[in-house]
């Protein structure tokens, strides 16, 4: 038996993980319905399980003897999941920076369209690589990909990186102004590319992937193609991402054209798509009633508080938690938001909702989405809105071991008076150490064990600068570049 | 002659500095009136000022000879000042995490004034120490103290951490509630005590220092308060901080109580407080006549984003800045925001005043307030703020040598495709490697060389730990602790 401290220490298998393993003095925030909270708690892992959690003593005293590892973490934090990123491109990684700043229409056509429809394969590894570096370092084990080109290359990495994923094709059967190679799709293309990607990656990578339905969003979605995508991910007992209601220009070109009396929630509403299996990105732009449609069914919402305040305007996220929405958190892609982060993400889903009442009501509320609700939108509303809640969103026995070590000792958080809040409000990246996903370390006191960090940052900037000059897009200088 | 890399290597004088240093291989963003970025840039340091900028191979041509160090930076960032924070209460520090998610009276009476009534000299000392640190890590070499109990003691602080700052006394000498130990000072108190912090702090620590005038808020001080701060900030040259135009509330009894149509700006035009030395906080209910009047005064604004959102509203920024008023950022206190960085301030700024738009004006502005304007409001806007840019917040021949160090070879920022973009809305603290204040490395690879940055963090646990008990604070659990 080996003892180990601080998350450190030798270790058996590629990832660095024993087949069985106590993490012990830690404090153990469950996220589990009692919400328990352990000042110093234990829990024994057995492969990819948790087998049991409690009080430190009561879990070394009755496991000691079937671990194979010992690691006592001085105190530090346990996070369950760690963080779900329920909306995120990492398609997009390597577009970080190419449309600062700019209208929506130069972002969509000038931008993001001419990069996404000349990525390589290979361009789509190595970004869902950078994207996955940057996931780790912010604590995410899981994520719902939001639509990218190449799924099997995306699948590929993250097998590599050793997370959880749903991942989705971006599709799209209609819409004007597509790039050429978009245009041809037909609905048949993209239902029957999507069975093929569900046949060949769905529970792939030890059951870490699963492959999800995409639709990009209504205005590039024939009604044959939504009424299919509804059959299917029911047929396939999966689930369907989407972008819902981002802008209000949306939801009038539904107006006019499928005859609603509101928007694409209203729209949805009436033809039905609206189920428990639905993540709607965004979904920016619903009144009171689409409100209460979303909650009827079940859908949830990915709420991405640093893209919607950057482009899309503010989502009534406490009205949509008010009427018992399980609403997570998301990122969305690099060009929306440049940090994919949840650490950065909570802090500013607490701010902009506490803001945003000046907007909805005339005057901040300071009490508005606190702590322990943003928390829970990042872990165990993120579980099930990915449809994995069975297995993760919070440590208890028979979950999937996904864990995140937090340090609060250095400058970020000390001093630490409400652990909650210091997590949400406090904590950074620095912060986040250590990284289990399904039982095995993927970073272990900041070193990323799963990939070469220094390797992908290097075919990451020489792919990126190759596609931008492939695609045509140049960023104007800002300053006298001499 | 010594040749190092990245900032690193050996030095003489306690703090790491050479008496003449090249830096050199860095791209430089210089912030000067031409906006000047060299991609391969080099300076050469004399003690504490900047002797000269150019090209590298220009910069190690003429002065190699000269200089005791050279160190190339290997393709690094180069930022000017650092940043700039020009509104933070040091002295809350201590206070991370004690009032998150109440509403403003109890945030206010429960917890800021036991809290700060209750602080010992050493506690001030401390909480300033601690809050230097994360400065530091922020990149931050200059800051506006927004008002604490014992100036004398922040000052001690600064001196040993390297940085240079404008401390000011919290001063009021009136208002309700107040605790029994502020409510006992007059007018005459309160005037002479900053006469006696002036005159022995004021150009201290090599010229480091600057002793300003505060005024609390306007409902904490009478009029022979304000009149005399005016005159006496006048006569000393030196500035005046004070929190303006707060919430609707603190209009309203302008109003009420001076007889004035709007609010707090509107009363301090009529008395001519308003003057080109004041830094006016936060500054968020103001209209457009107010605007006005500040613009016309030369008044200068400390917009706090995080802050703002989270307790007090949108201040009209973009307003702010059309009309040629010097906005510049500040982090406000650990209690109103909970993390004390420029970095994020800058990332939040951008996306809080695009989002602005719609509660402005029905929809966001992906295009306000780019990526430029918030780099300047964080660097040669926060210089002229604090009255200190003939001497800082640019990189020019001449200006003392304050700099940031930044690698954007790290996984926040790659790939870097709009430098600009990437260093307002990528970087995180992370990316700050070194820093220098004066001529001084205040940080060094990420290590601060001034203090001892363990010692100060264990002291703050304790410190703080006992204050809270001394003013009887406690914060409820938010879960269910075991």
């Amino acid at each position: 038996m080996e003892t180990n401290s601080s998350g450190g220490g030798s270790s058996s298998g590629s990832l660095g993980s024993s087949s069985t393993m106590i993490l012990h003095n830690a404090v153990i925030v469950t996220m589990d319905k009692e919400s328990r909270v352990f000042r110093n708690g234990g829990v024994f892992v057995v492969q990819d399980r948790i087998k049991a959690i409690g009080q430190s003593a009561d879990i070394l005293q009755q496991f000691s003897q079937m671990a194979d590892q010992i690691i006592d973490l001085q105190s530090q934090i346990l996070l369950p999941v760690g963080f779900v990123n329920t909306h995120v491109h990492t398609s997009q990684q390597l577009a970080k920076g190419i449309a600062d700043d700019v209208d929506l229409m130069t972002w969509l056509h000038d931008r993001i369209w001419p990069y996404e429809s000349n990525m390589t394969e290979e361009d789509s590894y190595i970004s869902t690589l950078l994207c996955g570096i940057e996931l780790i370092h912010s604590g995410v084990t899981c994520f719902a990909e939001a639509g990218g080109q190449h799924v099997s290359e995306m699948a590929k990495a993250v097998e590599l990186l050793g997370l959880r994923a749903c991942l989705v094709q971006s599709t799209m059967d209609c819409g004007e102004g597509l790039p050429a190679s978009w245009a041809v799709r037909t609905t048949d293309d993209c239902i029957q590319s999507q069975k093929e990607l569900y046949a060949k990656h769905h529970h792939a990578a030890d059951g870490r992937i699963r492959i999800w339905f995409g639709i990009r969003q209504i205005m590039n979605a024939t009604d044959r193609l939504l009424l299919e995508t509804r059959d299917m991910a029911r047929e396939f007992k999966t689930g369907i991402h989407m972008h819902v209601a981002e802008i209000p220009y949306e939801n009038q070109v539904v107006m006019d054209t499928r005859k609603v009396d509101h928007g694409t929630v209203t729209f949805l509403d009436k033809i039905e798509f609206l189920q428990n299996n639905l993540l709607s990105a965004h979904t920016v732009w619903v009144n009171h009633t689409e409100i209460g449609l979303l909650s009827r069914a079940g859908v949830k919402v990915s709420h991405c508080p640093a893209s919607a305040m950057r482009m899309l305007g503010f989502a009534p996220i406490k009205e949509m938690l008010h009427a018992d929405i399980c609403v997570s958190l998301g990122t969305d892609g690099a060009p929306s938001n440049n940090r994919m982060s949840i650490v950065d993400e909570m802090y500013l889903a607490s701010l902009i909702n506490k803001g945003r009442e000046v907007f909805a009501n005339g005057t901040t509320d300071p009490a508005a989405l606190p702590a322990e609700t943003v928390l829970r939108m990042a872990t165990i509303n993120g579980a099930k809105s990915v449809l994995w809640d069975n297995d993760i969103g919070s440590l208890e026995a028979g979950k999937k071991a996904d864990m995140v070590v937090v340090d609060p000792f250095s400058w970020p958080m000390v001093p630490v008076h409400d652990r909650i809040t210091s997590l949400v409000y406090c904590m950074r990246t620095e912060n986040v150490v250590s990284v289990m996903c399904n039982g095995q370390w993927v970073m272990k006191n900041k070193k990323i064990l799963t990939v070469d960090e220094r390797e992908i940052i290097s075919a990451a900037r020489q792919a990126s600068d190759e596609l931008l000059k492939r695609a045509g897009i140049t960023i104007p200088n800002r300053m006298n570049v001499l």
